[in-house]
C-alpha cells in the first residue's frame, strides 16, 4: 500500500507517529500562513496541516494526494468532536499530488441538490459523496448477511443462466440475437423461477441466489430494466418453513444493518383482511386509520351512489377544515386514479354533517354515521362505493394519502407483516378463471380437494412480506402432484396438450419424482433501499439507468453499426420452424416472484 | 419440514427413535419377503427396510417418497462401512409416495457414461447424480469462501450493470434491442473492467464482485457464452498488494475446498522465462522437462532449418523407441498447430543419433548434442526453429504432449505460479505497436520514464496466476496519470482526439483525481472446475450450454415471432447519429481480465 494508515483511523494514541496517508482533498482552509486540509479516504476524514503555505498552494478540491507527516494532538480548543479523528491532525512534511482534478460539475462535500441526470453522468463523483457511498456499503453489508444466513440454513448458492429461451407470451423478455445460430434469439430471464424449480427436481433441496433479473417494462417511477432478487427455493417444506427462513433473513438484515429488532413472529394478515381493512395487498401498518366497511349500514340507503355491492369509508382526521379547493383537489386525485370521484362528509364541530353527500342520506344514516365510522368533530369522511376490490383499493390509496398529509406515519417506524391466503383464481372478463399467482402455486391444504369446485373461493399457499407498505418479497408453495396440476389446468380451461406446449420442459421435469417444494423471492434493490433509508432504488444501485433505460454515463443504449447488425445475425431468417419443441410458457415468470 | 431427519444423518445413537424421512428411491433390493431401499436425499443415503412386501411393491427408481419408521441397528454382519449411516436402517411403518417417476432416460445411481446432450436435456436428473451434485456444492462452498476472504480484506461487493453500451470495436458484444428506444441497443459486458475502474475513481477503494460476463466468441472447447469471474480492484496499491490478496484468496479456496495448503508465497516466473523454459505463458509446473535453448549451440550449423533467430529443443524420455508411425504422428500434430513439422533426433542406446535430422548436423553438433539438451540414451529430442515466440509455443505444446504421453504429470499435484513482467507492447505487422494487455496497464516502475523510448523492451505491471497449466486469473496495475497515459497513446500512435473518441467516459472520469489502482480477475468457472476435480467447466455450471450455445433443456436460442420482433424494435431505425458522444472503446474489455 502506498499509505501507512487510513485517514479515518487516526486517534490520540497515534500522536508522535510518522504516517503516510492517501486520499482526496475534501476541504481546504487557509489561515494566515497555515493551510488546513480535510483529507478524505474510504475510512473517513483526517485534518492535515501545512505550515508552509506554498506547499499546499496548488491543491484544489478532489485532488488525489499522498501526505507524509506526523500525527499530533490538536491544540486545546481546536478539537472537532463530530469527527472520529477530531482530536488529532497530521502535520505534513511532504505532499505528493497523485492526480489532479478538473473543476467539478457539482461539489462533493456540500449537501446540495444536484440534477439527477448530471449526477448519473458523473456517477463516479456522485459515489464519492457520503450519501451514495454509504448506501452502496449498506448494500454490500446486506449481501454478506444474506450469504451468512442462508449458508447457516444449509442453502446452496447456484448460479442460473442469463441466456434462456424466449416465450410465446414473453412480450416483456429482453432478447439477444445469437450470431452462431442466425435468426435465433436468447431471452433474458424475468426471474430464475423455472430454474429454481428445476433445481428442486434435481434434488438440491435448498437453493438460493442473488439473481439478476430483466424485465422490459414501460418505465414507471423507480423501475429499472435490470434488478436483483434474493431467490430462494426449498424442498420438503411447508409454508411455515419458508416463512421461518424468510423471517430469519429479514430479522438479521434489519438487526445488523438498521439496528432494529423485528418483533417475531412477524404478524400475518389475510389477503381478504388486508383489502378490507387497508384497501391494499401491501398495507402500510405504521399507522391505523383503517377503512370501515359500510355496505350493511347503507343497505337501505336512498342515495343511489351508495346502492352498490360494496361501500366503504375512511376518516381524515381534521379534514373538515379543508378549503373548498382542497376538497376539489381530492376529486381530481380520485379521477387521476380512474375513479369517478370521492364522496365525502364533513363532520362539523357541533357534530352535524356538511358537504354535498350528507343531504342525500336518510336521517337515520346521518345520525349514526359519525359513530359508525369512528369519526370525531372536525374530521372528514371519504366514501367509496362500487365493486369491492377496486373500491377498497381507492379507499386504501386515500388512506395512504391521508396518512401522509396528516402526518400519521411515523417515518422512523418499521412495520412488517405477512399477507397470506391470497385467492388462487380470479374471474376473467370472459367468465373463465385465471391464476392469481401462477398455475403451479398450490392451494392451501384445506382447499386441496375442492379448489376446482369453488375456484372463486379457493385460497392459495402464497405469501407476501410487506414492510412499511412496500412488498419486499413473495412466494408460494408449488404444486408437485400431476393429478392436482391437472385439476388446476382444467379450472383454467387448459387442455393437457396446450399445457404441454405452454409449460414444456418444466412439466417434463415434473415427471421424474418432483419433491414437494416452495420458495420466496425478495426484491433486493427495494430491501436495500429501505435498509439504507433512501427514497429511490437508484440510490442503492451503483450505476442505474435514468428514465427510459438511458444511461447518461455510458450513453447506452446506442445505435449499432451495420457491421454489428450483420455480425449478430439480427436479420437472418431462422431455418427451424417458429415453434421449438420445448417451449416454456409464461408460467416460468410468476408475478409474485418478479421484482 | 415434512421430514424429521435427514437420511444421511442417521447414526447408531438414533436407534429406537421414530423418524420421518423424505427423499428419492435410489436402489431397491428384494430378499424373500423383505424389501430394502436406499433412500437418498441431499444429505446422503439411508437403508429402509419393509417387512411387508406389498407396501414397497410399487416403488420404482427415483420415486419421491416419505418414509415413517423406527431406526434400528443393523443385524450383526450387515453393516455397511462405506456408508456413514451404514450401522443402522429404518424399519418402515408407513410409506407415502410424494410423486412418481417415469422410466429414466439414464440411471441416476450407476456410474455409466451418458451422452452429454442427453444429460443436458435432462439436467435436473444429471444433477441428482453424485458427481454433478457434488460439483455444484463445491461451487457454492467456494463462493462462500470468496465472500469471506474479501470481506475480511475490507472489500465492498458492488453489482455492476448487465446493460451497458455497445462499442465500435465490440464485434464480440452480445446485443439487446431496446423497445423503449427503438433502433438502440444495449451491449452485455465482456467484463466489468470499465465499471471497476470507475468505482476506484469513485473512491470505493476495494471492490469485488462475482460478476457474470458475456462474450460472443466462436465456440471452442470448454467455452460458454456466459461465464463468471471474481472481479477485484483496489486503490492506493502496488503490485505486491494485489498479489497478496489474490494469494490469500486462492490459499483459502484450496485449503478449505481441496484440503491443500499452497506453499506461500506462490513462486513467480517472468513472462520471458516462462516462454523460454516452458514455451507457454501459463506453464504447467507439475513436471520439469524444460525446453532447452539451442540458438547459440547451432549458431554455425550447416543445417539450413536451424539457421534461425531461435532454435530450441525438448526431450521426450524414452521417445527413441517410438514407431515410424508414431514419429510421423508428431509431424501431423505439429502441422495441425500450424507448424511445418517437428524436427527430431533419436538417441540410440549406444549414444549415436538416429532420425532424418542427425545427418544434416555437423560432427561437433552431433557429438555435444545429447549432453547439451540433457537427454539420455533411448530418448527422442524434438526441435523447433524460427521466430522465438511461435517456436517456443510449439515446443511448449510438445512438452505438454510429452508430459501426458509419458506420464510425467502427477495428476494429484498442484503447481501454482505467478507469471509476471509481461511486455507492455508488441510490434504490429505494420511496424507500429499494440498494447499486450490494454492501454491503461501501467509500466513497471523502472520503465515509467522510458517505456516510450524502448517500447519493444518495456515491461508491464501485469500478472497472471497459473495453476497446473491453467491461467486462473490475471490483472495489472493501471495508469492513473494523464501524462503517462498520453505517452502510451503516443506509442500506440493514437491522437488525443482519437483516444477521446475511443475511450470516452473513462478518460473523462480520469480527469477528476483518479487514485493509483490495480486489480485482478479470476475465471471462476475454471477455478471451481479445478477445485472440484472436473475436466470441463460444464460440470461446474448448473445449466450450461452445449456447442454453439444451444441449450438442449430449454431449446434456447429460439426463433422469435414477428410480434416479438416488432415489439422489441429490432428493425427500427435510430433517430440519433450513429456515433453517440460518450463512446467507450475496446479498452474497457482488456484481454487479461476476460474469462
Amino acid at each position: 500500500m502506498i499509505r501507512s494508515h487510513e485517514a479515518g483511523s487516526l486517534r490520540r494514541e497515534h500522536a508522535g507517529q510518522q504516517v503516510v496517508l492517501a486520499g482526496w482533498v475534501a476541504r481546504r482552509r487557509d489561515h494566515g500562513g497555515v493551510t488546513f486540509i480535510d483529507l478524505r479516504d474510504a475510512s473517513g476524514i483526517a485534518q492535515v496541516v501545512f505550515r508552509e503555505e506554498d506547499t499546499a498552494h496548488d491543491l484544489r478540491a478532489e485532488f488525489c494526494v499522498k501526505i507524509t507527516g506526523e500525527v499530533r494532538v490538536r491544540p486545546a480548543g481546536n478539537e472537532n468532536p463530530e469527527l472520529p479523528t477530531g482530536d488529532v491532525e497530521v502535520v505534513a512534511s511532504d505532499i505528493e499530488v497523485l492526480s489532479e482534478a478538473a473543476p467539478l460539475p457539482f461539489p462533493i462535500e456540500a449537501d446540495v441538490n444536484v440534477n439527477e441526470e448530471v449526477r448519473l453522468k458523473h456517477r463516479y463523483l456522485d459515489i464519492r459523496r457520503d450519501t451514495l457511498a454509504r448506501a452502496l456499503r449498506v448494500r454490500s453489508q446486506g449481501s454478506f448477511i444474506v450469504h451468512d444466513v442462508l449458508r447457516e440454513h444449509g442453502f446452496v448458492n447456484v448460479e442460473t443462466p442469463t441466456f434462456t429461451s424466449s416465450t410465446p407470451e414473453g412480450a416483456r423478455d429482453f432478447l439477444v440475437p445469437v450470431r452462431l445460430k442466425p435468426g435465433h434469439w436468447y431471452a433474458l430471464p424475468q426471474s430464475p423461477q423455472l430454474y429454481k424449480q428445476l433445481l428442486m427436481v434435481a434434488g438440491m433441496e435448498r437453493y438460493y441466489q442473488l439473481a439478476r433479473c430483466y424485465r422490459d417494462e414501460d418505465f414507471r417511477a423507480d423501475r429499472q430494466p435490470e434488478f436483483t432478487q434474493i431467490d430462494i427455493e426449498m424442498s420438503f417444506v411447508e409454508q411455515e418453513d419458508v416463512l421461518k427462513v424468510a423471517e430469519d433473513l429479514v430479522g438479521r438484515l434489519w438487526s445488523e444493518v438498521a439496528g432494529y429488532e423485528i418483533p417475531r413472529p412477524i404478524p400475518r394478515i389475510t389477503y381478504a383482511d388486508a383489502m378490507s381493512r387497508y384497501g391494499s395487498d401491501k398495507p402500510d401498518l405504521r399507522f391505523g386509520n383503517e377503512l370501515v366497511e359500510m355496505t350493511a349500514y347503507f343497505k337501505d340507503t336512498p342515495f343511489r351512489v351508495f346502492q352498490a355491492p360494496y361501500v366503504g369509508a375512511v376518516v381524515m382526521p381534521g379534514g373538515a377544515s379543508q378549503t373548498r379547493k382542497e376538497l376539489d383537489g381530492w376529486q381530481d386525485w380520485a379521477k387521476a386514479r380512474g375513479a369517478k370521484g370521492l364522496a365525502y362528509v364533513l363532520v362539523q364541530e357541533d357534530g352535524t354533517l356538511g358537504g354535498p353527500v350528507a343531504k342525500n342520506l336518510s336521517e337515520t344514516e346521518r345520525e349514526g354515521l359519525v359513530a359508525e365510522v369512528g369519526a370525531s368533530p372536525g374530521d372528514a369522511v371519504f366514501f367509496g362505493a362500487g365493486k369491492p376490490h377496486a373500491t377498497q383499493e381507492l379507499l386504501g390509496a386515500a388512506r395512504l394519502e391521508i396518512g401522509r398529509r396528516c402526518g400519521l406515519i411515523d417515518e422512523s417506524a418499521w412495520a412488517f407483516t405477512w399477507v397470506v391466503d391470497a385467492p388462487m383464481f380470479e374471474e376473467t372478463d370472459e367468465g373463465g378463471w385465471t391464476a392469481v399467482h401462477h398455475p403451479f402455486t398450490s392451494p392451501k391444504p384445506e382447499w386441496a380437494d375442492s379448489f376446482h369446485d369453488k375456484p372463486g373461493e379457493a385460497l392459495a399457499s402464497a405469501y407476501d412480506i410487506v414492510c412499511n407498505g412496500n412488498e419486499i418479497g413473495g412466494g408460494s408453495i408449488r404444486i408437485h402432484r400431476g393429478e392436482m396440476q391437472q385439476r388446476v389446468f382444467e379450472t383454467l380451461g387448459l387442455e393437457r396438450e396446450e399445457a404441454e406446449t405452454k409449460f414444456g420442459y418444466l412439466l417434463e421435469a415434473f415427471k421424474y419424482g418432483p419433491p414437494p417444494h416452495g420458495g420466496i423471492a425478495f426484491g433486493w434493490d427495494r430491501v436495500v433501499m429501505l435498509l439504507a433509508g433512501r427514497d429511490t432504488i437508484r440510490d442503492v444501485i451503483a450505476f442505474p439507468k435514468a428514465a427510459s433505460g438511458y444511461d447518461p454515463l455510458t450513453g447506452a443504449p446506442t445505435p449499432i453499426t451495420p457491421e454489428q447488425r450483420k455480425e449478430a445475425g439480427v436479420d437472418a431468417r431462422p431455418e427451424a420452424p417458429a415453434n421449438p419443441p420445448n417451449e416454456p410458457g409464461h408460467i416460468v415468470r410468476p408475478s409474485e416472484e418478479r421484482y
